[in-house]
């Protein structure tokens, strides 16, 4: 199979390193236009991280002499690739986004600038991957060649694929959740050391109000030309950053809207869990999406967040809870599923959504929403 | 005033060096009985405490050449002090508190062994102050020439104190409350490090339930012989332990049974609250117990834990909660307000509960619970 | 007696709330005079730090309304204050200082601007107060009506205190140093928490330079115009950064020059030092400026930084090096003695030094070095 | 090939379930035979470890099921595997390790209890694989049927590697070290989170002797019945325990003992460095046993410790001593390399030593030394 020649927006950023490593040994997809910032375009991408390469991997030699691309020249990335993963922070993806979506490009995008647009779907691949169809549909309503679809938040990922497996069998009525958020869910530089050491900031700008409604997107329901969302459940969500490099941890109390699941029941809809990327056998697809552990201390950010090379999420502590009915704790990678690794997902999934395997691997998920 | 002879059980552990540096200046009372375990018995404090000495204050000469008896030399206790400090672990207070009560001791625990037990008062002085009372019986009821009261979970004290104040003006139906836990909250050298840097583990044993019940004794109602625990509010508490070294930092959701009240009337009452050790001016008593910060990103462990010499209650972010009526960020300093500092304001509060202005200042604790 | 007006350059930053914290109930001082950078000027303190103030202790009420003025107000200064303690970086602090002391200011610096020149002495109280003479001569050489000093660099401060009290007696020929730095030793936001959390970054820029040079100055010989730096000891110093909030450790090996001395003579060395500071009895000055702990653990950044206010040195662990002739730890809080209390203690060393003690207090300082 | 049949002593425990990490999908190795104390014989291994399972990989199923033998069944242990990996502390080490010996089993061992012992060798593969043949010599020495072989301290390993690889070509003479070692290198539970957040201890018991000691023994000339240790560099080696869970960091001055190379030189002999596991193509072997990164900000604990699964030692910053020749900074995994990978390279060694191949590949290594 010819490779896909896919682009990097945001690429020495660092959730731009890790779809560098996401992408660099890809099965279909082959890195073909680097762009960022005014600082760095025009040099080699070697130069342009020199000092700034975050990860343990060693930066992939094939990638030291790629020249990186100012953003602002769009038509150059339309020429050069096909799918674009957009790194970068959400001013600046307000602005340039469209631009790459009119040109012609497929934009996947962690960013929030478009999350609350009518025509633009938050794909979590295993909830609402049906979704997708609105980016046809952009054509027409944007006038876009291309399009453009979108990542939830990163912490939504924690709770939300193990609710989800509830709620498709028994709806929730409502929930609260408390985050305890790593620092590399706020970027590089990030948290000043001083907030995080022997701290906790409880306080993350404009989080709590994404938490809430982000999952009600993905819940809704596909229409013409927008997505309703779903009316429940209804979310509290407390955020917290805590001294933690990676992985998001929650704590949630839930209440059924009307018939209540028991505790055998809930475990083993997550045990079994899949979604069209597990049917699909989408190559970054969790074998498992969902990890319960019996264990009673777990799920641990140190020893949970790489299963699944971080792709899965993990639960534990299902119990009864005294207000609601029930309550766990569950964990995500924030950086893998919550932001690169959950990108490269999405574009795979948007690779296969003009196959009929995938009409087949999404024709219930409407119906079990 | 001549001073009163106070003692330390478990004088050598973390708390009792904590009660140590409480007492060490205090106006009331006089250290003269120090007991610990039977590798310390026999020796001096500054021999049984070498290499284990934890604050960063320095060891107080006069403590230095103090006797440290073995716990089992009761009667001894009973002839050198009045109020004996209890700061030993849960199975062997079960075993050693009754003997020290028996023996004519007014024994003050943190230890959770007894705070199920029908006779014997958890008191917080601003919340219950009045239940001290029970203590009395206990000569009746128990046969004990002393008596034996005890403080709360350290983590109960972050939420409490804040949803008493709310509480005792317009009832809470419920609250979904979920801690991170500061380290020290489990004595040393009690958490492994490797399960504390970069980590959370989302379990405590024994701590949900205690943070659910306490909190219900506490605001129990007195009857002739035992305390009737209060109906209102449920309690479902999320309990975590995370990579902090002293403050339990809360986030709380709650619902009214009946009456609402609004944002400005519940800081109003933050602002104004205001207890017996208030009242009575004791000399551990925070002057604020209560203190609003208007800053969104606050309280923060580091930044907060140690007002009011870590006997004050921090609050901040309240605001409307989607799923109950509103909700907030609270935190306390475990091993002060939580340990030693409160155990040192319980053992001021029954100094003056023989007096007048304690009538005085109690009588309508009851009607506010 | 009056007080004297001092006033704050950089006054909303960290180091800047620090002075504000240690001059608020001075008994010499008092700020009649604050400064910052143009986003605060033209506010009140108050306004000017909201959500930025780090300190524990809440903000001074009496601090709050005072009016924050522009940097460039360089007149205006003069009028309002006879003393400025300089809290700015060192880009700024090279345009700026000089222009305070040619109005007639004494600028009291912690930047690292001046350090290095010729007619500006960098004082560190116990060991060359005398050097103070050196600012009376600015008038001539730099044309001020005021004058200018600067404390060394805040790493600097954990080690030669200790190595001063030794080379005073028996001089030392060579060290090879390696530090263990807190945070808060970049300000705020200073270091990114991805670097700092379960990390060590084993480079400050520019900082082992100066932690080899700035002692030998401070070391100097004083001339008419200038210092005329030590030629000994000779400094290797590693740095690093610590996951640590507060408080420098070093590791020192040394060798004498000539004369050695053995252990019992270094450690009352330390227990018996004293310089100007504590002769002069000046309100900031450390009772023990050298603290000595015979535990073998010891110092420790939690339990030692804060040891006579933050002002004192500790050290530990005194042995022979197998290599040179001994080794130790030792330990200084970097934003107390590194920072605005070592400011504070010059400023107040300062103003005793048109006094007759002085003179006294210092005859025999040159001798020692 | 016919896997050979290994063991684990102490199976339970953190290196324990390192080595079942390391061994289970070994090229070589069979795992057959489990041993731990008695709380854990007589179950199954998964029943043993239950919540004590501390790595991110799952438990591995086969291995679940194992029988966990109790120590003292020496006989049956020789039954079932041919080499034993020693994972228990020193005093049990002290004690059993050479029953195991003498009942015929080749012991490896990570414990300290026979470094000093004159009839066995500690060996590090790069540098002194011809010394195993002190192994073969222990049956008549000791009257062994098996024998005993040991790894040395796991700081040594961050410093010595790249030391020899200068020493070979041009002898040092001393050298000064500061040690910043992880928590994970004093096991589990190990070191109290109390003592480890936002702190150093600069203190690790009998660390600094061994850290100067073992290196001359593994320098050391092999004589027909012990190891002459080597004369030359002399070492001063401070340890410190930082708040890092895995990679003990060292900084190095070192001086040379005549002849001495410039930085060129010593970079080129570290990127060109190979020794035996290289030649022999061990399977655990680092491609490049040593790292040299350029930037001047590495290595970092959290960046680096994991290159070549954890085999690799990373070093950066060379750059002149003003006290000594040179200086730099190293790293390496205290786990990895430090402990179970370090095992394993030393069985994989052991292995091929009676094969001619090892002749020729160590037939240097003395003389290099």
């Amino acid at each position: 199979m010819k490779k896909i020649s896919v682009g990097i927006l945001g690429a020495t950023g660092v959730v731009g390193q890790q779809y560098i490593k996401r992408l660099i040994d890809h099965p279909w997809f082959d890195i073909t236009y680097l762009a960022a910032s005014v600082q760095s375009a025009g040099k080699s991408y070697g130069q342009a991280v020199e000092g700034r390469w975050r990860l343990p991997e060693a930066l992939p030699e094939n990638i030291k002499n790629c020249y990186v691309h100012s953003i602002n020249q769009v038509r150059e990335a339309s020429k050069l690739c096909t799918i674009l993963f957009s790194a970068i922070d959400t001013q600046t993806a307000k602005i340039w986004e469209p631009q790459f979506a009119e040109a012609g490009l497929i934009v996947i995008s962690n960013a929030s600038a478009y999350r609350n647009d009518d025509a633009v779907p938050i794909i979590i691949p295993e909830i609402n991957a049906d979704h997708l169809k609105l980016v046809q549909r952009q054509k027409e309503l944007k006038g876009w060649k291309g399009g453009l679809l979108v990542k939830p938040n990163c912490t939504v990922q924690s709770y939300l694929l193990p609710l989800h497996a509830i709620h498709q069998k028994a709806p929730i009525k409502r929930a609260i959740v408390t985050t305890m958020q790593a620092v590399s869910g706020a970027g590089y530089p990030g948290v000043a050391s001083l907030d995080c050491l022997d701290n906790i900031v409880p306080y993350i700008a404009g989080e709590e109000d994404k938490c809430a409604s982000e999952p009600l997107k993905i819940w809704g329901t596909l229409n013409a030309d927008s997505i309703e969302p779903a009316k429940y459940p209804i979310f509290s969500v407390h955020c917290n950053r805590v001294p933690i490099t990676d992985g998001h941890t929650s704590c949630v109390s839930f209440e059924f809207l009307d018939e209540k699941l028991d505790q055998d029941e809930i475990i083993e809809l997550w045990k079994t869990f899949e979604g069209p990327p597990q049917s699909l056998q989408l190559p970054s697809a969790p074998k498992k999406p969902l990890i319960y552990r019996i264990e009673n201390d777990r799920p641990q950010p140190r020893l949970d967040r790489d299963s699944e090379n971080g792709m899965a999420v993990t639960m534990g502590r299902l119990r009864p809870c005294p207000v609601f009915d029930w309550r766990f704790v569950t964990l995500s990678h924030n950086t893998a599923r919550g932001a690169a690794g959950g990108g490269v997902l999405n574009a795979e999934l948007f690779i296969r959504s003009s196959q009929e395997e995938f009409q087949e691997a999404t024709m219930n998920l409407a119906l079990s929403r």
